[in-house]
């Protein structure tokens, strides 16, 4: 941009323009000037951002000789004088007072219009905020940007905050001019489309954990759904099968046994919930073997099952967790103390020799032994699921963790359940009213996911040849599924 | 900048330029000269970073023909030379050799120097480095910048490290100019004010967690506190009442207990301090509720207090980590061991015959449940104080996490002290010497913080209507206190 | 570059730009246009993200008419017009497909061609991708770059990803050229020198955990060493003395005690490895002192054993973890719970009166205590190696902890082993066949390392005034080992 165009661009405001002293001339603000439309917390942090990243701001303000301190080194005038004198102008005004933008409509005829509004709650209005700007001022190109972004984060700079700046607006030549600022202001753009989708941008910070919307009502149904049918195996047939008199000692005793069940939910669920990260990769990778291509989309539900994996396997390891802290508080529990002194009295009072059974120990060793390493790898997987450290991996590395030593886990988890039931489903009187216990219905996913898994790979080494070339069939959609690898 | 300039500016040099070949001419370093006085190590990252962002580097060295290995494609000579060719020349070398740059201050009149360097300890020189670099060379603009960056952080660039340039000067055409270069290097600029701040910026690689000494004496005093009072309850009260003799086995005796003693010191500390997150916000809000306004600052120990609320929390979920560890260890315990072992031996000798007691069962499991819960929510906040976790959250799900989870903690918390006291307050033998036991002090204030936070959450339901339009009174300074919401 | 030269480079291409509306001169693309050959997932996110920091992207294509979707705005036509209208070519086409580059490499002649590919294996090839292109086009400056970034990387900004991008080219013209759109693009480069190196930069992506191979590997030696010398002694040599009848249940006994021995193994490793993690600090101390200076590189075995330390001290804290949890589990444990109920029984048949030894109670909470305060520290050594938490830390802090810190958790570590085996070491019965047992032999080397670390800081103590004025004689080569500092 030759310095001729800018002279005409932003002729009347020249005058008032700081002659740059000969030393920052090598370094001088680029001769772009942007213009900040309102001087409340966002309206100065975005103008000190961008005067930071050579920029000249110019303020629009109703009252510019008495609006409060701003950046050092911005100019403040009228509103109609600011907007002249730039071709972009960032509307930081709540959408209440958006209305007077109305009566200079003709002023900002082809300028971009920056909406980075917010609202405090969902559906308030009966249009987005962006959307109401250009039916104000039908003649400029609204673009809306920045609105996740806090003032905050704009004043310590991206390292504190999220990077990602999402823009939408009507105009493919008004969006650039806008990514171009948010580029160089370090930040990183995705463009949503037209201007429709400024309602969705707009709900952006007021989402509650939407990715993890799925898997909690999952976790929540699957609880719900153990806790009763373990209730009802436990104490209601109790009841049915051994007493009928309710006294108050049965009350008590069903809460303290409905609280104990409440603990018997958390490994299963942990355990059902972890395969449950498995499977989708195991049917998309089967659906693609079957259509014998990896460039079809995936149906809608399984997309969405793939795409909150890494949700579902983070709320199973915290259901691991409790599992772990409860198993290991069960020796100070008063029941348990109660029951070991009551089998030690019995045996001494019978006068009983009992021998040390290897089996048993050995058994219950390697129980013991497939839950802490399973739980191990477990903690393993949830912390390369934290942002920073799979940032720093490869994705090979990535997928290693995620993918081999995952169902690793999967497959000492399994093994600690089975090594738990043992030989016990042989018996009849396991079946109380024709149900399984709980733990086997926790087996019936993960046993499936393994065996399916075994299956693929086989299926994959007969016909090797088929992959060598083009890479392997079942690395479907790199970016989609990133950091949730299929198999 | 028009080439004509540069070509007046740095006219002596171009001769030595390498003509770049007409490939690169579409990506050519932009013709900003800059000088880096000094080859050490900080000088070379630093030039190298500058190179690759497309800056011209000219570095000025005393013996310009033998000053080791530089970056690629940069240019030596004498600091003369190399000064007259550029507006900005970064010194990169140590404040015991800056008297040099006196000799030829007349030749550095109206450059900008940019300070970097850091002394070894505190308070070793009068005047900051950057003061004393100006009142050498008075005619020079002098900017205090980059000092808090490694050389390695400059060479391995800011994925790696922070991002955050603090600087400092007289002139704010020259910190613009520094803040220009620093910008296209990746970096974020927080501008500091005057040269005055020099001092201020020297000192900040020297500090040691600045934002953690207030909430680590604390947690000290609190600690020390809590021992001396249970080693007073438990050993002294003991020795005062029951015996007289002192022998070594009363000695070894008191070594346990106080041992113990430590051990019950970290869950009370860990409730006690988990509440002080909380109490500043309850006290801000009522100060708010009471004052009608949002924009008023607040007191400096509030203030204080409510900026080191993160680093309250992170100290109250170690102490909790040492409790559930300890906690869990005790069945392990040669004291717990010898005393189940007495109880049962007892039992039978007595020939007594104990009955279950469900109302013990249930209350120790609920207390065991409350407790576990409430650690398990203490490690989700925990895990939400990562910065790699909190950046990947919006502020509405951080402040779900921070503000409503960590209540939820707080409660089940103070609920696992009550079930833990149960009605023993009622009994006059636990007031030894009149005073309450350990876990009583415990219970005050978090049990002031829930009492309080009710009548908030009331006082808005009931006065709806006043912040609506408005968004909640009670969300005040959103920049200053984020990540540690106030409610 | 004057809008005069790019007219004359790129003549023929003029008329099919868009022509570019007032409203968006202000931000208007600058006049660089850049080509990238292929319009597959990598080549269309490179030119979106190529866009959105405001170059002009011209896509090469063999069916310029029918590549799928582009991005916006982008421009495409064949592979001879588009690299005729650019200086700089992204090469995004697998290598397989390379050959028809060399029909028009008189056209390719002077250009800088930019190869991103990746192999899927290693050594397929009998040259790096990067040499073959130069070989098939000779006449262009072939720069090896961005190959280490996912299209997926590309699309959602550096913030979900690495930042890194390595170059190695013949041209530092080229590669300058190169590092420049990274640069723009948000990315920090890394220069890797000639195009010699290019195999190295292809084969990133399909490295496994390189740094952690030697770590990885000590750890198993270490584990297989131990599990078998353990082995020897606990039950072979038992199998030896005490019987000679092989049967079933001796078999499942040597099962058992084998499961019991892996366990043990844990606590024994994680010692030896985290004091393996300050030895080379140690040695690498040792011979500063000798030389008398710190500018001399070390030995080979000592750079490599220094830059591995956070490696060697994560594998040590997932060993004190699995700890730490079998310790936690012993009391549900049959085989322990067999023997506490054996011993009560014999109690109570022999009629004894055990007395209450507080010694031992005190001896053995001192082990437990020191236990967990070690494991506590560990934990916090481990979470501040978070890339995110000690991003946030400054170099001081990072040292302090890793150092000062690290050094208290392997003395609590040692002092905790000192306490499991007290004055065992007196009697001959612990040496079986004269080995001492495995808790000595963890003793070795973390007794040795805090004795030599003792003896350097009286050193510096004494020699105070050698290291005054320079700083630290001890802290060397800051930015090589930074993160893992010296002592």
């Amino acid at each position: 941009m030759s310095a001729d165009r800018l002279a005409s661009v932003s002729g009347e405001v020249k005058q008032e323009i700081v002659l740059l002293s000969p030393l920052s001339a090598a370094a001088a603000p680029e001769p772009e000037p942007l213009c900040v439309f309102g001087t409340g917390d966002f309206g100065r942090s975005l103008g000190q951002r961008l005067q930071q990243t050579a920029y000249r701001v110019v303020y629009g303000s109703r009252r510019p000789h008495s609006c409060g301190p701003l950046p050092q080194g911005a100019q403040v005038m009228s509103h109609v004088a600011a907007a002249q004198s730039a071709s972009v102008v960032f509307v930081c005004i709540h959408r209440e007072n958006y209305d007077f933008l109305e009566t200079f409509a003709p002023q900002l005829k082809g300028k971009v219009l920056v909406d980075v509004s917010n609202n405090p709650k969902k559906n308030i209005y009966p249009e987005a905020n962006a959307e109401y700007l250009q039916r104000l001022v039908p003649g400029a190109h609204v673009v809306k940007a920045f609105n996740t972004l806090s003032a905050w984060a704009l004043q310590n700079g991206p390292s504190d905050a999220s990077r990602q700046v999402y823009l939408c607006g009507n105009s493919s030549e008004a969006k650039q001019a806008v990514a171009q600022v948010a580029t160089k202001l370090g930040l990183t753009v995705l463009d949503r489309g037209s201007l429709a989708a400024a309602r969705e941008l707009e709900d952006f910070p007021l989402e509650l954990f939407p990715e993890w919307r799925l898997p909690f009502r999952l976790a929540i149904s699957l609880v719900a759904f153990l806790f009763f049918y373990l209730l009802i195996r436990d104490i209601i047939y109790e009841y049915v099968v051994n007493g009928k008199d309710i006294s108050f000692r049965i009350m008590v005793m069903a809460c303290f046994l409905s609280l104990s069940t409440t603990f018997q939910v958390f490994p299963i669920a942990s355990l059902i919930m972890l395969s449950l990260c498995y499977l989708p990769g195991i049917i998309a990778a089967f659906l693609q073997l079957y259509r014998g291509t990896k460039y079809k989309r995936f149906p809608d539900w399984l997309d969405r099952w793939m795409l909150c994996r890494k949700q579902l396997g983070l709320i199973a390891l915290g259901f691991a967790v409790l599992h772990v802290l409860y198993t290991l508080i069960i020796p100070i529990r008063y029941y348990v103390r109660f029951r070991i002194a009551a089998s030690t009295i019995a045996k001494i009072k019978e006068n009983q020799t009992t021998v040390f059974d290897t089996t048993v120990a050995w058994r219950g060793d390697s129980f013991y032994s497939t839950g802490i390493l399973g739980f191990g790898l477990y903690l393993l997987l949830g912390i390369t699921s934290l942002p920073s450290v799979s940032n720093a991996l490869s994705w090979r590395e990535f997928s290693f963790v995620q993918s081999k030593l995952g169902y690793l886990t999967l497959f000492l988890c399994t093994l600690h359940t089975y090594l738990y039931g043992r030989d016990k489903f042989l018996f009849p009187s396991t079946y109380k009213w024709y149900t399984p216990p709980g733990y086997m219905l926790s087996l019936v996913v993960p046993s499936v996911v393994i065996v399916l898994k075994l299956l693929i790979l086989l299926q994959i080494q007969t016909h090797r040849h088929k992959y060598k070339h083009t890479g392997s069939l079942l690395v479907v959609m790199y970016g989609r599924y990133l950091f949730t690898p299929l198999l």
